[in-house]
């Protein structure tokens, strides 16, 4: 199956679809990039292609939908694996990849989400917390994957770099609404540097989101959460 | 590094540990089985093997943990990789699995949790509507996963079986303290014959809970966590 084949179902501003968009770019693959609007009500080809979860992002390849976006990274990295690989060869240390990709969506996300659409102060600050606890336990996690390399990956960006990178973005959104810092040279040195090294990189620096725009863009839809949120409960 | 190297950090009544069971049988390892107790406090070497969770199962393999039970399934099929496969080579395939894997813990598993330890009627009773979903999709799932095969893997045991099928004395639980049947032949044909097939195989039925042991178990459970709830809420 050609390269050509490769459709991507996403939105600019989804942490999610941007590993999918640099694990692609790692791999050399072409691909037509679909934007979805969230803001709006969800298309066609979206509900057809991830009938169960209806989000985005999704991999099209020829007529396979592939949904959630580690599964599409690890997919990515299995079909075209003759190039850079995205997971170690080394059984142990692909555990480690995927515990730490896992950490970062399971706990970390959801966090960090909720700094943002968090519904009282109380939630927002137990949130924020949770973060800054995060980014001490991913800084040891970097220490010990790394092995004094760049990335997450050693040399190259990986698994762990596609998860964490995602939302760096994001966390410089949440830096600039809380006027808080979440990683710092006191703190987190070494995130500060592979954070620096990641959105800078040949693969990801044309996907990585402008900022300010990513700030407007979270303001609409925290205003659309929290509406949902109040119509659920009223 | 030999099989005899092998400890399992778990609790009978786990689901997630019995993945990891299944696997090592499937795979024909020996393995010592370290069993936790979930009522009480936690062990030191599973603060030690698991410090950002804190959770069973644990894998230790040599000197290295390996943590989070699909994790630990994958970890297993890399490692011995010369025995059946646990998921299937075909990165599409691979694909599936893992999606209908993350579906039953990310979905799934949370919905037949709260039926069982929702502090209110309504929130158990959202659940159980979630729960009777979710098992339809599943049903659709096998029949696309099996190819008219006795398991989720086709001939063999693989991760959607190992995923769904320690729930299955859970369900079993649940059905007898709610009375209501989640698997059917009217609503789930498929999933009774598969629940039979998996639940009497080789490599399961040793490890298969005690239906009624497992229900006692639930109901102290059930007792500590909504203890644990409420002086939260107070």
């Amino acid at each position: 199956m050609g390269d050509g084949n490769v459709k991507v179902l996403g939105a600019w501003a989804s942490p999610f679809l941007m590993r999918v968009r640099v694990a692609l770019h790692l791999k050399s693959v072409e691909y037509e990039n679909i934007e979805e609007n969230l803001l709006e009500a969800k298309s066609e080809l979206l509900l057809k292609s991830n009938p169960v979860h209806k989000k985005i992002p999704v991999l099209i390849h020829g007529d396979n939908p592939v949904c959630e976006s580690l599964i599409i990274v690890q997919y990515i990295d299995e079909v075209w694996s003759t190039k850079t690989s995205i997971l170690p060869s080394d059984p142990y240390e692909r555990a480690n990849s995927r515990f730490w990709a896992a950490y970062v969506d399971d706990k970390f996300f959801p966090a960090l989400r909720m700094v943002l659409v968090g519904t009282t102060e109380e939630a927002q600050k137990a949130a924020m917390a949770e973060v800054l606890e995060g980014v001490v336990l991913l800084e040891e996690a970097f220490k010990k994957l790394s092995k004094g390399k760049a990335f997450f990956g050693g040399d190259s960006v990986g698994f762990v770099d596609l998860a964490a990178g995602s939302l760096l973005a994001w966390i410089k959104v949440i830096e600039k609404f809380t006027e808080t810092k979440l990683l710092s040279e006191a703190k987190t040195p070494s995130l500060v540097a592979w954070a620096d090294c990641f959105s800078t990189h040949a693969a990801v620096k044309d996907v990585f989101p402008d900022v300010d725009k990513l700030a407007d863009f979270g303001m609409k839809l925290r205003a659309k959460l929290l509406k949902a949120a109040a119509a659920t409960t009223n």
